[in-house]
């Protein structure tokens, strides 16, 4: 059986041609392997005994060669949806030596004086390196477009901008994974009002969280065009079913994984005699 | 006999008055509330778990406020002490959003064209967040001094230096807390030897560090030097003994979950209105 299962990245591809985000399952589990719920915290945990390794042999690799590979993981979603979740769940399963992680904010003052990538190139993690982006140049097709920050002949291009920056960064050696983590409007409700309901999380509301939720639809087309439209085999998107913060955790996980493994990285070769360097340390 | 048990933090401070670090034992185990090793895996887990809430706290107090306070621990130690398994294990524990972490290497030209604390302040942590330094601004005093990279009279004036920095810090509203990671030569040649020995290992090994090695005396000198020197209230240094990995790793996070509840932080405050948000929601 298990030999059989397609791998996680297949199966969470996104949709080629027409997107509508709105039709594929939010609380779906599509590939995994355990039972029931309280399986997920164990196999996520072994999915982090696996990463540790396969995460600790890239940093190896980038130690001293400038050209090593690089991983980068774009994390989307609405509010409540789980980028920090994601982030403390699944990222703090490997050591913090080797994660780069942004989180991008409004863009400063100095941030807008600059092309919509500058900030983005300016956080890419460096070789060895897996860099997290809780928020991304998406959001550049995502609220500059809902909110009409932009005029629609500025972020109509900004698809075949980032297609371009994102194959560039793939030839530089760099994988990408990006994630949209789906949840159902019903689930954010459900979340946002238990913010409300604890106040060990009402740092973490904010009264605009219902504005922008007021623009679900505008956000769903965005989220649908942006998957449609940047869904290359280069940097691929791929939708995580988030209203089982469990299943969420593992898949992210099991992605990760999965890319790393791909990778077939070997431990960089010594640039100095191993004989010689013991009897050294002998006599030391 | 818990109750009465001391704090860590003053078992471990430095010495006051005059420091020889040789003769601070680095394979003891003071304040281990275990009875074996093997406890001290759950006992760093435990201390995990208590970690995450409050580092999610001060994490929480720094969203909105930026006199919120923050936090730096400070890293340092002769090779194979422990810098990075610290990092690995302990920093680890928590959740990355809240960690800036900082492996200070040996000067760019840029950092050279610079005072020595500029690389130093444009690393510190901003409210609510922990700060981890891998190597800091003792650097200057110790290798640069061993090294004579700078006269005597340049290093000699540092230590007042660092100390009205570090004072400067903590007016601001910042925890340091700085360790040396303190090893036995025979330790840490059996460490080294052990990175020779196994190929996924082979890459932490350098050869200047058996020359490094050969400087131990003089490495000795300046770090007491340096604890006996920069050990302030604001600003104290402890000493973490370090010839056993699971004690050092559980030391650390006992010390960090400790300066952590003395902050007594409590929850922000909401800046919006509950009940008028609860029912936003519910009607959205």
């Amino acid at each position: 059986m298990k030999k059989n299962r397609k791998p996680l990245s297949t199966l969470l591809r996104a949709p080629m041609g027409a997107v509508d985000v709105t039709r594929i399952p939010s609380d779906a589990t599509p590939g995994y392997p355990g039972k029931t719920k309280k399986d997920a915290l164990k196999l996520t945990a072994k999915a982090g005994r696996q990463l540790g390794p396969l995460q600790e042999c890239l940093f190896a690799n980038g130690k001293e060669n400038p050209n090593a590979p690089k991983l980068l993981l774009v994390l989307q979603g609405m509010d409540t949806a789980g980028k920090g979740g994601v982030v403390s769940h699944t990222v703090g399963l490997v050591d913090p030596q080797g994660i780069k992680l942004h989180a991008f904010k409004q863009p400063t003052e100095e941030e807008k004086q600059h092309d919509f990538l500058w900030r983005i190139s300016n956080a890419l993690p460096g070789p060895g390196i897996i860099g997290v982006f809780d928020r991304s140049q998406y959001e550049d097709v995502l609220v500059q477009r809902v909110d009409s920050i932009v005029p629609q002949e500025v972020w109509e291009k900004r698809y075949d901008q980032i297609n371009e920056f994102e194959a560039g960064l793939v030839e530089g050696g760099m994988t990408i994974i990006k994630c949209f983590l789906h949840i159902s409007p019903d689930e954010q409700k459900k979340r946002l009002s238990a913010r409300l309901e604890d106040p060990t999380k009402y740092w973490k509301f904010s009264p605009n969280d219902v504005e922008v939720r007021a623009k679900w639809p505008a956000y769903m087309d965005a989220y649908s065009a942006a998957l449609e439209r940047c869904n290359t085999d280069a940097a691929p998107w791929y939708v995580i079913p988030s209203d089982k913060k469990w299943y969420r955790n593992w898949a992210v996980a099991e992605l990760l994984r999965e890319k790393l493994a791909a990778m077939q990285l070997s431990w960089p070769s010594p640039d100095y005699n191993i004989e010689v360097e013991k009897e050294r340390v002998k006599k030391s």
